[in-house]
C-alpha cells in the first residue's frame, strides 16, 4: 500500500479521555475515532489490525472444526424470557422495543440464540457433537465505557457453542478449544497465559481464562514459577497446611484500646501479622451468620467463599449492628474463642498455633489462643486469596503474580441452557436426553487493545508481525530530488508486494523524521530506509520496531527478506 | 469440506411464510433460519454463500481505491438531529435509550457517521479525493419483514461515502464505482442492469441503481432494446413528439352516460384509447390546483411529475368535492377544453389531434377537440411511464420491460450532508471550503436471495460458481461395500483442495436419490458421481446443474478440472 493513497491521520494530541496507553496510541496513530461513548470507528489502518485478528481466530477455529455462522444481533425477549435470563440481566443488556411495541435486546450474548437454531435442526445423537461459532458485533451497556476498544459499548468477539451428549465430550471439546486458543494467542504473537477461573453468573463447571500479561491489566493473575498451574486470583486454590505445633503458651487477655485493625494489633503486640488471626462475620447459607476465620496476612477471597455451602451466596457481610448484638463487641475485636456462630477456618488461620485474636470485648484481645484447646472450628476450608511465594496448588513451583488482560474465556456449561430451553435430542436407545454445552469467547476487538498494552515503547505501538497493520516499511529520503532513490524504493516495494509480503511505501513525501515518527507510532515491525548515502554502497538502513539501533544490510530483496524470517 | 462434518439440514417441508422462492430455497436448504420477523441466522452453508459474496464486494472496491473502516452500528442521535434527519426518518428507523436515557437510533445509513468521522481528521485539499466504506450490519425495522433475507430487518451493507473538492471529481469517482460494480455484478455471475433512478430521500442529483433480472423482482425496468438506455421505470423518460397534425374534425358535444372510464368511453364512442386524452387534478406546487393531461392508454409517473415545478412534491391528487366544485363535473368527465385550472400536457397527450375528452359536465365528453384551436397547456413536459414499444429517450433502441431486484445503489448526493454538518476543507487559496459527496451501497445479505431468484429450478438452487458453498460435490454411490469407489472419491477430493477447488465430499453414507436430490436443492454447480459401474471403464458421471443430463467423462483429475474451467 502506498501511504499517499491510505491515508494516515497520526496527532502528537493526547485524548483527553484517554486513560490507558493502549487507547492513547490508537487514538494518536489514527487506529480508532471515537463517535460516542463506548462507540468508535475503525479506521482503515485500524481495520487492518481488526481483520488480521479476525483472520487468525477464524483459521483456528476452523481447523479445530467448528462450523463459522452468522446470528442476528436484535434478539426477541421471549428467548430470553425462556433462558429466565430476561429478568437476571441487569442494566448492560441494551433493551428495546421495534415499531410495533415487541421487546428486544441487543444481545450481549448469544447461548440463547444458538439453543434455539440447534433445537431446529438437531434431532438424533448422529447430528452431534457440533460447534457452531461466529464472529459478529455485540453490545454491553457498560455503565462507565472507558479504555477505548478495552471496554467499549458495541464491540466484536467470536463466541463458540458445542453441543453433547455427555458430560465426556463436553470435556474433549473443551479441550479441543483450549488448544485451539493457545494456537490463537500463540500466533497472535503475544507474552499469554489460560488460567482457571471462575464461572461467574454465565455458569457451568469448568472455566478458563486467556490473560494477555500487561501491567495495565485488570486481572491478577497466580502463576507457578518452575510449574504450570495459572489461576484467575478470584479462582486460585490453597493448600491445606501441616496441623499446628502442640500448644506452648497459656491462654491472656490483653488490653488493646483502638487497635482494632490487625496490623495496628500486630504492631501494639510485637507479634508477627502471620501469627494474628481474624475474624469475619458474613452471613449463613441458610439465614443467621457465619465467622470466617483468616490469618492476619490473609485477605478473604469473595468468590471461593460464596461458594461455600455454609456460607451465603453471593458472599454478604453481616451487618455491624447485628454483630455487636450477638459477639458483644465490635467488628475490630472478634475472635474464635467463644464465638457465638459457626467458624470456618481458612486452611493457613488452621495451621496457626499460639495466635492472637480478638477477645470478643472493646479493646481487647487474646494471646496464645489455641485451636482444639481453647476453641474450634466446624470447617476448614480454601476461602482466601493466595499470596506470592504460596505453593502452587498442584505441588510443582511457587506462586507469582502478573496482571493480565482477559482476551478469551471458555466454559463448560452443562445442561442449564439446554435444559432450561427444553432443547432434547433422541439417544441410540430412541429416548429423549437433554444435550450437554460449553460455549467459547475471544473478544476480538478488545485484543488490538490489549496486544498494545503488552507491546509499546514511548515512541508508541511494537506490533508483533502477525497482527501488523503493514508487516515492512519502505522510507525513502529525498525520493523528491533523487531518481535512483525513487527508483530503488519503488522496485523494493514491487518485489516484496510479489512475494506476498504486507509492505507499504512511505511516498508522501515527508521528511525523514517525521516518516520515522509515524513509523514508529504505528508500530510497523520492520523499517527499511532507502536512502543515496546507502545506495552508493549498495547498501538498506534496516530497523526492527523493537532494536535499539538500525543497522546496514545488503541492498537485495533477499538481505530484507531474511531480516523477515 | 466432508458433508459428514459441515451438516446439511435439508427439507421438504416447505416454510409456511415464505411468499417467494428464494426464501423458500434457502429456507428448505438449509442456508438460513428464522430467529424472528426479519431476523435470520446464517447458518454454515449459508455463510459460506455471504462471505464469498462478500469477498467480491471487498476485492472490487479495494482494487477502485476505496478504503475500508467499520463504523458503528448504533448513533447517537445527535448526529442525526444535527443533519436534520431525526425528526425526518419514519418509523423504519429504531430509536432507542441507553441505561442512562441517551438517545440512539441502530444506524439504518451512515452518512452522518462518516462526515462526522471524516470532519475530525479530513481538513486540507490535499486529502481529497477519499472514499470510505464498510461491510456492516444494518437494521430497518420494515412495517412487514417479508422475503427472507432479501427484506430483512437485521441485513448486511456494503455501503461506500466518497469527498470531493468539485463536483467533476465527484462525477469521476461515481463513474469509478459505476465501473466496481459492473465488475461486482459480472463476477457474481448474474444477469444484471444498471438503470438510471430516483434518488428518493437520499437526496442529490444523479443516481443509478444495479438491479438483478427476475421474474419476481418488485421494481419494474425499462431497457432499451438495441441500445444501452436503461431506467427504473420511475426515472425513466420520455421524448417529445412531433407537433400534432392540423385539426380535421369539428368540436361536438357528446353524450356518454356512466362512461367515466379512458376503457368505456373509448369502446362507448368507438375510439381507439390512443385518441383519447384523460386529466388528472392535483395539487399545485404554490397552493391551488393544477391538471395534468395524458393520452388515455397512458400512466401517470408520479415521481416525474413530483418534480415539475408548478406541481407540488409529492404528488397529490385533488379533493373529488374540489374538483366537482371547480369544473362543474365529476373526475371521469374532465377535459382541457375550458378546463377552470392550468394544464400541464405530457409530451404524448400534446401530439394528439382530434381528441375525445371530457367536456367538463357530467355524462359528457367532447369530440374532435384539438390543441390551439380548442383549448391549451401552460407547459409540456415528461410526465407519464414509458411502455414497451416507445423509442429509447436516447435515440437508440426501444423500450423493453423486465423486472429486477435491487442490489445496489449510487448516488452523486452533492453538498447535503457535508453543509448541514458544516464539514469544511481548506482549498488551495486557503479557504475554506463544503466538500461535495458520494454515496454507494449494495445489499451484501439480499444479493444471496437475488441470484436464487434468477437461478433456480424445480429441483433447487443453481448457483453461480463465484458464490456457490462449494464449485464441486463428489458423490460416491455404494462407498461402504467398495474401498475402489471409496478410494476414487477419497483421491478425487484430495487432488482437488489440492488444486484450490472449493469441493465438498458427500461422505455421509446416503442413498443416490438422497444425496442427488440434496446436491439439487443446495444448487452446487458441478456434481462428480463415483461408481463400480464407472470405475470398471476408468470413467466418472460428470453433470453440470443447470444440465438437462449427465455425462460421462474420464476418470481424471485433468477431466474433471476441464469441465469447470
Amino acid at each position: 500500500m502506498r501511504l499517499s493513497r491510505f491515508p494516515l491521520a497520526t496527532t502528537k494530541e493526547m485524548p483527553a479521555d484517554a486513560q490507558v496507553i493502549s487507547h492513547q496510541l490508537m487514538q494518536r496513530a489514527g487506529y480508532i475515532r471515537k463517535l460516542g461513548a463506548g462507540l468508535y470507528t475503525w479506521m482503515p489502518i485500524g481495520l487492518k489490525v481488526l481483520q488480521k485478528i479476525e483472520g487468525i481466530v477464524r483459521e483456528e477455529m476452523n481447523r479445530a472444526g467448528a462450523l463459522e455462522t452468522l446470528m442476528p444481533a436484535i434478539h426477541p425477549a421471549e428467548l430470553w424470557q425462556e433462558s429466565g435470563r430476561w429478568e437476571i440481566m441487569g442494566a448492560e443488556m441494551l433493551r428495546l422495543k421495534d415499531r410495533h411495541g415487541a421487546e428486544f435486546c441487543y444481545g450481549p450474548t448469544h447461548e440463547e440464540v444458538i439453543v434455539h437454531t440447534a433445537r431446529q435442526d438437531i434431532r438424533s445423537y448422529k447430528q452431534l457433537p457440533i460447534n457452531y461459532y461466529q464472529i459478529q458485533t455485540k453490545f454491553r451497556d457498560e455503565r462507565r465505557p472507558r479504555f477505548g476498544v478495552m471496554r467499549a459499548r458495541e464491540f466484536i468477539m467470536k463466541d463458540a457453542y458445542s453441543f453433547h451428549m455427555t458430560h465426556e465430550d463436553l470435556a474433549r471439546e473443551y479441550d479441543n478449544m483450549r488448544q485451539a486458543y493457545i494456537r490463537i494467542f500463540t500466533r497472535l504473537g503475544v507474552d499469554f497465559r489460560p488460567v482457571q477461573a471462575d464461572s461467574g453468573n454465565i455458569g457451568g463447571s469448568a472455566s478458563e481464562e486467556f490473560h494477555i500479561l500487561a501491567g495495565a491489566g485488570e486481572d491478577l493473575l497466580a502463576v507457578a514459577e518452575g510449574g504450570s498451574y495459572a489461576a484467575n486470583i478470584e479462582a486460585a486454590a490453597t493448600l491445606p497446611q501441616p496441623a499446628p505445633a502442640a500448644p506452648s503458651a497459656t491462654l491472656s487477655k490483653v488490653s488493646t484500646p483502638g487497635q482494632k485493625t490487625c496490623e495496628q494489633v500486630s504492631k501494639f503486640l510485637s507479634v508477627p501479622l502471620t501469627g494474628k488471626v481474624k475474624l469475619l462475620v458474613v452471613k449463613g447459607a441458610e439465614g443467621g451468620l457465619v465467622a470466617i476465620a483468616l490469618r492476619g496476612d490473609h485477605q478473604l477471597n469473595e468468590v471461593k467463599a460464596g461458594k461455600h455451602p455454609l456460607v451465603a451466596s453471593p458472599l454478604t457481610l453481616a451487618d455491624p449492628a447485628e454483630v455487636q448484638r450477638l459477639f458483644g463487641a465490635e467488628v475490630g475485636y472478634l475472635g474464635p474463642v467463644g464465638c457465638p456462630v459457626p467458624v470456618i477456618a481458612d486452611h493457613a488461620a488452621a495451621a496457626v498455633a499460639d495466635f492472637v485474636c480478638g477477645a470478643n470485648e472493646n479493646d481487647h484481645h487474646l494471646s496464645g489462643a489455641n485451636w482444639g484447646r481453647d476453641c474450634s472450628y466446624v470447617e476448614q476450608a480454601d476461602l482466601r486469596n493466595v499470596v506470592e511465594g504460596d505453593p502452587s496448588p498442584d505441588g510443582v513451583g511457587t506462586i507469582k503474580f502478573y496482571r493480565g488482560i482477559e482476551g478469551g474465556h471458555i466454559f463448560q456449561l452443562g445442561r442449564k441452557y439446554t435444559e432450561a430451553m427444553r432443547f432434547s435430542v433422541l439417544n441410540e436407545a430412541g429416548e429423549a436426553v437433554t444435550p450437554y454445552m460449553g460455549c467459547y469467547g475471544i473478544g476480538v476487538s478488545r485484543l488490538a487493545a490489549a496486544v498494545i498494552e503488552q507491546k509499546h515503547d514511548a515512541n508508541g505501538i511494537i506490533w508483533p508481525d502477525a497482527v501488523a497493520p503493514f508487516r515492512v516499511l519502505i522510507c525513502p529520503i529525498g525520493s523528491d530530488r533523487s531518481p535512483a532513490v525513487k527508483d530503488a524504493a519503488e522496485a523494493l516495494y514491487a518485489a516484496l508486494q510479489a512475494k506476498g509480503i504486507d509492505v507499504a511505501l512511505d511516498d508522501r513525501g515527508q521528511r525523514p523524521g517525521s516518516m520515522f515518527a509515524d513509523a514508529d507510532l504505528i508500530g510497523i515491525p520492520h523499517r527499511i530506509v532507502i536512502g543515496d548515502k546507502g545506495l552508493a554502497t549498495q547498501q538498506y538502513e534496516y530497523k526492527q520496531r523493537a532494536a535499539a539501533a538500525a543497522e546496514m544490510i545488503p541492498a537485495t530483496v533477499e538481505a530484507v527478506l531474511a531480516k523477515l524470517a
